[in-house]
């Protein structure tokens, strides 16, 4: 077996469980806009909520201003700025990475491995995201958006990684949540692929991966 | 003496302590950016940050954009993130009420004084302020800039604060710390008028206010 040289993460749902995140955002939101005066069942306001970003995405800026059109006639900004100060506050204190991340990451970095991130997210989302976990020390390889202009699956993101850190596909592993991006994406390419079941995506055996892990921690048995 | 039915408030420099907050938001970017590599001496950086704000207004977003483009050859997204993340940390963590706003204001409404807030900010901006303060449920009535478009000394946004509440000028108190602007303006429409010298702004007599105090509470001498 080759020697694993590197390790790319995904980062939504691999590195830090983002949907808990933004249920909590919108959680605290919802009843921040409660106690401002705004009359609605909360788990009514959930969904919709949930609506708006599958229409406009999950990054969506203006998805209060766009929930309270369709449930107020007049929108208030009392309930509108209740809701941005209640998101913004648990936006800065509930982005946590999952168990294991950094002991994983601090004991891979003590066996000699490269540690990188290929993320669909644009640049400085990323390093936001990465500062906000305090992870931003962990990775000096890190491929956004922004520097291919392609998403996962593209081989370009994949290939950057790689260009960067100077392995071979095979020499290195890829750990994501989604198999027709991360997976097959990585797959393509030539390294090696591990899927993090614990991102909460069902697997589904639609492309068949290296590895299949529960817990981060198990890379530690994987990459010697 | 005519008994005082209302006070109306300015929000900056007078309810919080904004010059306060930016320093300390803008202190722990600078912490920030350096943790993250920059290579600069604070006060430097302090200093020109300021001056950022100087030419562009207090508001302006894009602050560590221009800051990191006159301090680095090429602006490093990880630095920006960094300097974003500790300022968004600090947004919803450290802005406070100046010590003693929260029982004067109720003691205010015990003694069946109406209160509001008559500011330039903009209507969002207002909202998400007294939101982060915890003030929103104090006001019914908050006259921001694009309720009359107009700033203060203008007449429109004094006039309105006092339609909406009900009440004559001068059965009505507007504190506020600057003179030309709060004590002027108020002063112009025939309010009672109160300079806040705790605000940090000194005292230069240009325009006469009734009142001058040191601490909010002082106003419970004011208004019986």
């Amino acid at each position: 077996m080759t020697r694993i040289k590197a390790v790319f993460f995904d980062l939504d749902n691999t590195l830090v469980d983002f949907m808990r995140f933004k249920r909590m955002c919108l959680e605290g939101s919802v009843e921040a806009m409660v106690d401002a005066g705004l009359k609605i069942e909360r788990d009514k306001a959930m969904e919709l909520l949930y609506k708006l970003y599958d229409k406009h995405g999950m990054e969506y800026k203006h998805i209060f201003d766009d929930f309270l059109k369709e449930v107020m006639d007049t929108p208030d900004p009392k309930i509108l700025a209740a809701a941005i100060v209640a998101y913004r506050q648990r936006r800065v204190s509930f982005l946590e990475p999952y168990p294991h991340v950094i002991p994983t990451l601090l004991e891979l970095m003590r066996r000699g491995v490269k540690l990188g991130i290929i993320t669909d997210a644009p640049r400085l989302k990323a390093w936001i995201r990465l500062c906000t976990l305090k992870l931003h020390h962990f990775f000096k390889i890190v491929v956004t958006l922004d520097d291919t202009g392609k998403r996962k699956p593209s081989p370009e993101p994949f290939m950057l990684g790689l260009k960067i850190a100077g392995v071979n596909p095979e020499e290195s592993l890829y750990v994501g949540d989604r198999e027709e991006v991360d997976i097959a994406g990585a797959k393509a390419v030539g390294m090696k692929t591990c899927f993090a079941k614990y991102g909460g995506m069902k697997f589904e055996g639609k492309v068949e991966p290296d590895y299949i892990i529960d817990d981060i921690e198990d890379l530690l048995s994987i990459v010697k």
